[in-house]
């Protein structure tokens, strides 16, 4: 197993303005949260909200892309949102293997993502397995 | 209130080319388990796996724009991946609202991804708060 458990990965992650037009553009979700500072401003937020599934996004580039290894395949996620993103917000994130299960050839990491302020915006788990 | 428990959604969504090539253009993501053919069946699978994530920006769509309001934000989603997603599938998404936490203004749904096959290929749970 190429995994052990404590091992970390850390990555920087930019919510360009590219990547956000690129998402509503992709997956046509232009709630008002999410498409007018007006609203955003009215509910207590800055401005727009970036929407929580661009960092679902970053995730699976970690998982495809950054890893030792290649053959993987994601089992299941999950993210709870802290604190609201912003466009430009430079992301921190931080991955740690919490648990190997040998026999089953499967790995799972905490992960977080943190704002420019050092507020955890997002955290979450993964479970991959490990193609053979 | 605008929700209550057993309220429930359907929508097809199609993870067309367009989808996965926007979706890789966006995040960078090109695993060859959902790039190459050749690598995805030495590993057991028909063709490229659609990655899971292009699932989870569905479910940004659902909640951003097919609710009967919107005022909302995601609090919290998480997803397990059951089967294979392939291009071109014809996915039949349902939500069903599980929970309504009146005094905290937040809704849970469940939700599930079926295949043609009649497959379930994701199912999960996302938690939105309703924005006064």
């Amino acid at each position: 197993m190429i995994f052990k458990s404590g091992d970390t990965f850390e990555q920087t992650f930019i919510v360009t303005e590219q990547i956000y037009l690129d998402f509503i553009n992709t997956f046509g979700d232009k709630n008002p949260l999410h498409s007018s500072d007006e609203f955003a401003k009215q509910h207590g937020f800055n401005s727009c909200v970036m929407h929580g599934n661009i960092l679902n996004g970053f995730v699976s580039f970690f998982i495809g892309e950054c890893l030792p290894c290649k053959n993987v395949i994601i089992h299941a996620q999950n993210i709870d949102f802290k604190n609201p993103v912003y466009m430009n917000d430079n992301l921190v994130f931080k991955a740690t293997v919490v648990e190997v299960f040998e026999s089953v050839n499967a790995v799972e990491f905490k992960f977080s993502f943190q704002n420019p302020a050092l507020k955890t915006v997002a955290k979450g788990k993964i479970q991959i397995g490990i193609l053979l």
